[in-house]
């Protein structure tokens, strides 16, 4: 029974460092095809999508396995539940690529002027906030997860000037509308894998501590 | 230890219900903030979140206590499980109409031209989905849960049209872009709202019949 216990635990982490990969993967794609235009990095991340979609299955199957089959306490109970929500973070931030890689593609298909931002700024965080989350996940660092957290603030502000310069154009010229309209959608996507990074973060605190530090910050701040 | 698990079971399931009230009032003042440019629903939704965010944190921590404590099976560890999925989309679904709050008082400040859209069919749509989605839970009714996943593609085609006459707008008239940006956001968050019950009624379907039914729509129509 222990064996198969500590096989499961194993196959629970093994299929969620293969799910962090895809999804990583997903994002580089998808802000690849932002920033170089390139038709066959939106299709990719496409494909993925349905790995990412059954592998988020799998992993749930295998979590209500261990907690149905092997009544797990304390640490390891603390391990499945941070993996559930893990898991679930990281599927929706595969669905903000493909919604990056869609506004990437509305980009390719309508010829449009060129607008500077400072989305690729804005990708470079969101991907870290994501990279530093699963490696504080894998390495067991609660200082390195409650460092993503702090981040957040960043991602704000620098969201709120791209908006601000993206209103002024469409503003200024009505051809560029449309893609200003696809600039923001993948902007606030980018802001929302990183709001995605931060509960992951919150989640590897908690299974480290075992305690819960969501919504402290809006607590604190408001 | 059998009466104090039933009792915990009952206080998880009552927490919830009060977690849904406070949730759908909120969809409903942000709603009305957006249709009647009300600044004091626009507050009374800033003031619900709070609630909401701490009675997230206590289901989440019912629930954990149920697991490591009672160690329950079958039926009631589905239950739990739906539980917490439940109340993360609930969560997810305040955060929403605090996006549409802050999307109204934008509006309520900015003056503007005067921009008729579907926006309240959508918003009629997104609230029924949810409140049917939470009767699904109530009543363990798989069927009306099924029913709630059938009303997506409705939501989507209604966005569509919302999204195209807003960036007709945005062309025509300069003058227009942030109250377009604005409802264009707001139109976004009640489909996310859509989205989230969606989720809470697939938990409910795994919840009565132990069937995953996540992505099979997905899988079908890609």
């Amino acid at each position: 029974m222990v064996r198969h216990f500590e096989a499961l635990l194993e196959d629970l982490r093994s299929k969620l460092l293969e799910m962090s990969g895809l999804v990583q993967s997903a994002i580089r794609e998808s802000v690849r095809a932002l920033e170089a235009s390139e038709e066959s990095d939106v299709q990719s991340v496409f494909k993925r999508e349905g790995a990412i979609n059954r592998l988020e299955l799998e992993i749930d199957s295998i979590s209500t396995n261990l907690l149905a089959l092997e009544q797990p306490v304390a640490s390891d109970l603390r391990f499945i539940t941070a993996a559930g929500k893990i898991n679930n973070n990281l599927e929706r931030i595969g669905d903000l690529a493909v919604n990056i890689a869609e506004r990437s593609k509305s980009l390719i298909r309508n010829p449009h002027v060129e607008i500077r931002t400072d989305i690729p700024k804005l990708a470079d965080l969101a991907e870290s906030m994501v990279g530093r989350a699963l490696e504080a996940f894998v390495k067991k660092d609660a200082n390195e997860a409650r460092a993503v957290l702090l981040a957040d603030d960043a991602i704000d502000s620098l969201r709120d000037s791209i908006f601000g310069g993206l209103i002024r154009q469409m503003k200024k010229n009505p051809q560029s509308v449309q893609a200003c309209v696809d600039l923001m959608f993948a902007a606030r996507s980018l802001e929302r894998i990183a709001d995605h990074a931060t509960n992951i973060a919150e989640a590897v605190v908690f299974m480290i501590e075992g305690v819960d530090v969501r919504h402290h910050q809006a607590q604190i701040s408001s």
